[in-house]
């Protein structure tokens, strides 16, 4: 193993060691008044219930997954003996990071609360070394788990012809990709119908019926809706960006494996290393980006936006000095191509925010025209959301379409021809390792919001003065603003992971195209290869698994995967309108059934509501998730390998577009809300505000649940087609 | 030409002859009193006023796309010099088509109102036989074009080697659908704009703040909103069927052409005239199962449902017969299989019907759950209908993956194999063709909807009695039903349609393809070719293009594709948003400058609403438009055939769901509205009444507007792709 390997674990550690300062550093910190403290005591104990309970569910699905793995690599030989295992560590690493940064989330709020009754800038330093440890813990333990798993397959795995072993030890390394697949779709999911359930159900029934306001401690589902922003917005985020950091690295070095078979063992081998090292100096990055967050008491939200901007965008800048240094070094001979793969991934990530932010920020000219249209009544304002949600998709769509062109030309030195097809491929892949490298440090700002939410709902709760309501508020605001970015930021990453996934898609089935030919040299592209012999074989692929457009199977395939996500979002949609009327039904019983509670002179029943909430939510992720894992195999069976080529195409492209619609629909709708009670079109209370309520409540799920968990699905689905390959090369219908 | 092509001209002329005779047969029935004559001539006078002013922007655009083809052909000479010509004629035919029967339906309001005076039986079928007008037009004109074409062409263009003649005439016959989808696209948007902004302007202000009921002649935008009905449901709707029935039957002679060129001429001139006989004779049953539809008085909605379903179903199941035979006689080996396409189409057809009927009637659970959802206010209705309705898109698109690969199936004698793929996608066309051969009646049904409904309006504005009212009620409440299932036919039709045209725009590139080869034997397919050859053709073909899976540019197509369809229905559902307000403004203007309006003792002024709608209907709809012509040219332009096929198969898998889902969310809380009107949850005034209320006004521009627009959509690019396949193939850039 080269000495520069050795950066991987070292950033790695690194970051696991600041994350661990940043947290025994918050720990210090002094957690308030006795009523802050039990506050905070029942979120983490709620938290940390939903969690354990989660875990059960996931590690039964995990035993089901492995056992079926295990046939498949030992029985029936079409899998690698690896894979299990590989799986299994995927799954329990990103099942430790939703953990610790949930931990640290939940004890962080009443702190940051504390924090806040001294000073504004204390407040947010706290909050987001807070938000850091999240951050820190997904980038370290994914950096591990890539650093163990090299190290032994690397011993374990015999030398081959025709760059085989590293074509192995990375198909191999890429199914631990599925476990952290599978933590992250129950974790957005499941997260995700808790989080909305509760706050739809406090909402109706608190603000709406009893007319009490938000985080009021007399609504008895008020601790279950704080819960949710951990279990939802912390663990859920957290554990869709572990699945993307780590997607995006890992199919990045099987394409790496796969472009430069051709050109010698050690540049083949350097080709694995690039995503993996600009993933380690762009975590080393974060952390020096982390210390420069700071801002002076007093600041305004200006202020406080910028200061969070220098961190982020200090690393982002740095990393695109560094990776011209890391990609020179390696000795790419087009390193100055592959660099402007990563610029363009970057980029990318930055324009898909800045729309996100156009198109959902009261500032911008749509969103305050979904506020006027609160004028003639909620059915108007959900119109215009919808209508405008629906255009916003265009933008991002448009941006991905750029991104996938120029870092495919740019890697493949501006061509099209087939014999730079896995060069190209490689630089889309590398695109998306850029637009992620410098995640511990964005995940930060977006685990930073949900710390500040709570911290407000606990200074409400235990009552604080209207100073440290409004320094909270200030964070809190912030918070919303981060969040949005943070959204559009998770789903731009999504999408350029699953088209990386996909690509290795396509080298998963040479593989085993190969195994079936018997024939290794096939793999050979680039220098060495013989451009005749190339054009032969790809034809024979393409034509053997029937991967062209005229092939029917290719159309079902497309049919399949935007049903996939149709149905897939109409039964997230659904399991937040059914938890939250059991939500609804609870609170409407507290409040009839105790006396004194509306008075404010006995305590409401949280734990209920909480129970309620973990209930609904375990039971109604269920449906949708075995819909994500069952169809990539049920295709596969039925329409082989062009039928799920066409399904992940399907997915991929209108789950990303139907994602981008409800996230920016929503947060539009949750800001216009926010625009009319700063006192436009009448103000509180007025009739345009309560459609602009309705509007807020519609986009609930559409924002939190529905769109996000689509960013899991079209991962999932391409990782559940990668880890299946055999099942659709070797057992398929028609 | 053979004795058998002439069924097709005289099932034409026919048809035109029993809409001539049903026309005249209407104009003699009474109108009814003064004022019931006085507003079915404001309504027949606003109908009218819209489409010239719509012909005068259609016209302009017609122009300006001759010119543009009419360089392609004589200047560039990547065109067919008939094109222009063919294209003209399709304009002009649907243009003429959607004038009688809006002619015909604008006639009739006040005649079946009338009829209702005596008997319910009298108004059924009045209403019935007017719509019957619709669709005998629609159906007449569109067999009337093509056997002119047929005729003309057949002596115009030379014989040729390789069944190049008739793929030919094809090829250039298929480009009078690009007339026919031009003209549909301004139907549908505009028409779609027009009626949802009268009809939400109309309730926002009338019924909302006013407190006056429906039809309400007080409010000034009734008159508009019975004109929208015309203008959007009967011309729109027409517009859209005329292109699907002219798409599918020239979709599939061409491809007939391709598939049995080596099955000697004869063969392939019957394939070429199967899709025709079957039309013609569909429509010769269609006729017939007009005169069947009758009810006794006073009867339930349950017979007089079944007594429409007989003349339809009856039809159907004697075209099932018919086709046989067709098939049999033309001399088609697998004659059984080809029939079995038929079958499967048409069952389709009848499938995709009744899960509409199942998601958005009232007897069934999905809207009733969207009603009781009602309990807990707008918020959740919304919720609701969204979730079923995303969830309700998925049925239709298993029905189209099932229909798609079994009709493949029957056709290619049970096999994917490439040497019988053209059979294959023959199947899918023929499939098509079953599903709309009998149109001349279902289209009546269609029709006859929003006739029955402005009767009721009629009924109203001129304050019949309750017992007339009665009646209306019954025959526009089996509109409602009819209006449904026809709008799940619509885009079922149109995806099946949009199918068969892709395969179409495959052989429009071949014959590309063979005149850059300068090798027409490339073209042979089936018993004479040999088998390698063919094979070694096909795949250069496969690899000349790109079209394959690997290629990103297709899948920068397929994101494109699902870029344009929200970006169409984003821009639509805005702009009825921004025409309703318009119209907000104006009966609020009305209702507060002209005295003595609300107590019925002023006359409105109808035709300032009138004009308001027509002048926002044709501004809103440009841009849309606009979009869906350009986009296939500049993705030509710029990414070659890979990247348009990418984009089709974007556009049209995508659009499909996104328009089953508008249609199915906003039939259902239509309905959902009504079973509450019905008196459940409290009944109509309740809140849950207005909760239901506003998510059927949200459902208005779901359903009426961009839904329907979307059929369009997926038709018209692979349309224009078609007929500017010349661009994509000389001229792209990458």
């Amino acid at each position: 193993m080269p000495v520069i390997f050795w950066l991987v674990p070292i950033s790695s550690v690194t970051a696991l060691l600041f994350a661990y300062y940043f947290f025994k550093q918050m720990l210090g910190y002094d957690e308030g008044t006795d009523m802050m403290k039990k506050i905070a005591k029942h979120v983490r104990d709620g938290a940390g219930a939903y969690l354990r309970q989660q875990y059960k569910v996931v590690l039964l699905v995990f035993l089901i997954l492995t056992a079926i793995f295990s046939v498949m690599a030992f029985g029936l030989g079409i899998q690698n003996k690896w894979v299990p295992f590989a799986f299994l560590s995927g799954g329990a690493f990103s099942g430790l990071a939703g953990f610790f940064g949930m931990r640290a989330a939940t004890f962080a709020s009443s702190r940051v609360a504390n924090a806040c009754r001294e000073s504004l800038n204390g407040g947010l330093r706290l909050a987001f070394r807070s938000g850091a440890v999240m951050g820190l813990v997904v980038v370290g333990l994914v950096l591990l788990d890539i650093s163990i798993w090299f190290v032994i397959l690397n011993l374990a795995i015999p030398e081959a012809e025709f760059g085989f072993k590293l074509l192995t030890i990375t198909a191999t390394m890429l199914t631990f990709g599925m476990g952290a697949s599978t933590q992250a779709l129950f974790a957005r999911v499941g997260g995700g119908i808790y989080t909305k359930a509760a706050d739809v159900g406090a909402d109706l029934v608190g603000k709406v019926e009893a007319g009490i306001p938000e985080d009021d401690p007399r609504n008895p589902a008020t601790i279950a809706d704080n819960v949710g922003d951990n279990v939802g917005d912390v663990a859920g985020m957290g554990a869709d960006l572990f699945e993307s950091f780590a997607g995006s690295i890992l199919a990045t070095a099987l394409l790496g494996a796969a472009a430069f078979v051709g050109y010698g063992s050690e540049m083949q081998f350097n080709a694995v290393m690039a995503p993996m090292l600009i993933a380690a100096i762009g975590t080393l990055l974060s952390i020096a980006g982390v210390f420069m967050v700071r801002t002076r008491e007093g600041a305004t939200q200006k202020e406080l936006l910028k200061s969070l901007g220098l961190g982020v965008n200090t690393s982002a800048a740095l990393i695109i000095v560094f990776s011209l240094g890391v990609l020179y070094f390696l000795g790419f001979e087009n390193f100055w191509g592959l660099w402007g793969s990563i610029v363009v991934g970057l980029l990318a990530g930055i324009a898909i925010g800045q729309s996100t932010e156009y198109f959902t920020a009261s500032a911008y000219a749509p969103t305050r025209r979904i506020a006027k249209a609160s004028e003639t009544g909620p059915a108007t304002i959900i119109i215009a959301g919808i209508g405008t949600g629906l255009i916003s998709a265009a933008i991002p769509l448009g941006i991905i379409v750029v991104a996938i062109t120029l870092s495919y030309l740019f890697a493949s030195g501006f061509t099209f021809d087939v014999a730079n097809l896995n060069l190209g491929l490689y630089g889309i892949g590398i695109a998306a390792v850029g637009m992620l490298s410098t995640l511990g440090i964005t995940l930060a700002t977006d685990a930073y919001g949900p710390i500040a939410d709570n911290a407000g709902g606990n200074a409400e709760m235990a009552k604080l003065g209207a100073e440290v309501r409004k320094r909270t508020d200030a964070l809190d605001s912030l918070g919303n603003t981060t969040a949005a970015t943070g959204k559009g930021f998770a789903i731009g990453s999504a999408a350029l992971t699953a088209l990386a996934l996909l690509a290795a898609y396509f080298e998963e089935v040479k593989m085993m195209f190969v195994k079936f030919l018997d024939m290794p040299e096939f793999l050979i592209h680039g220098k060495d290869g013989a451009v005749e012999a190339q054009y032969a074989n790809f034809i024979d692929f393409i034509y053997h698994y029937e991967i062209h457009l005229m092939n029917p199977k290719v159309l079902v395939g497309v049919f399949l995967g935007v049903m996939s996500v149709f149905l897939f979002s109409g039964m997230t949609m659904n399991a937040v309108g059914r938890a939250a009327q059991k939500m609804v039904d609870e609170v409407r019983r507290q409040f009839k059934t105790i006396p004194g509670i509306l008075e404010g002179t006995a305590e409401p029943d949280y734990a209920r509501c909480v129970a309620i909430s973990t209930k609904g939510a375990q039971r109604e992720m269920m449906l949708p998730s075995f819909v994500a894992l069952l169809i990539p195999v049920i295709v596969g069976l039925i329409f082989g390998v062009a039928g799920v080529t066409g399904l992940l195409i399907g997915t991929i492209t209108s789950g990303f577009a139907l994602a981008i619609f409800m996230a920016n629909a929503g947060g539009a709708w949750d800001n216009a809300k926010k625009y009319i009670e700063e006192g436009n079109h009448g103000g509180k209370g007025s009739d345009c505000h309560k459609a602009a309520v309705i509007g807020d409540t519609v986009g609930d799920p559409f924002k939190d649940t529905s769109g996000p968990s689509l960013n899991i699905l079209i991962k999932l689905m391409v990782m559940a087609s990668v880890v299946t390959v055999g099942v659709a090369v070797s057992y398929s219908l028609l």
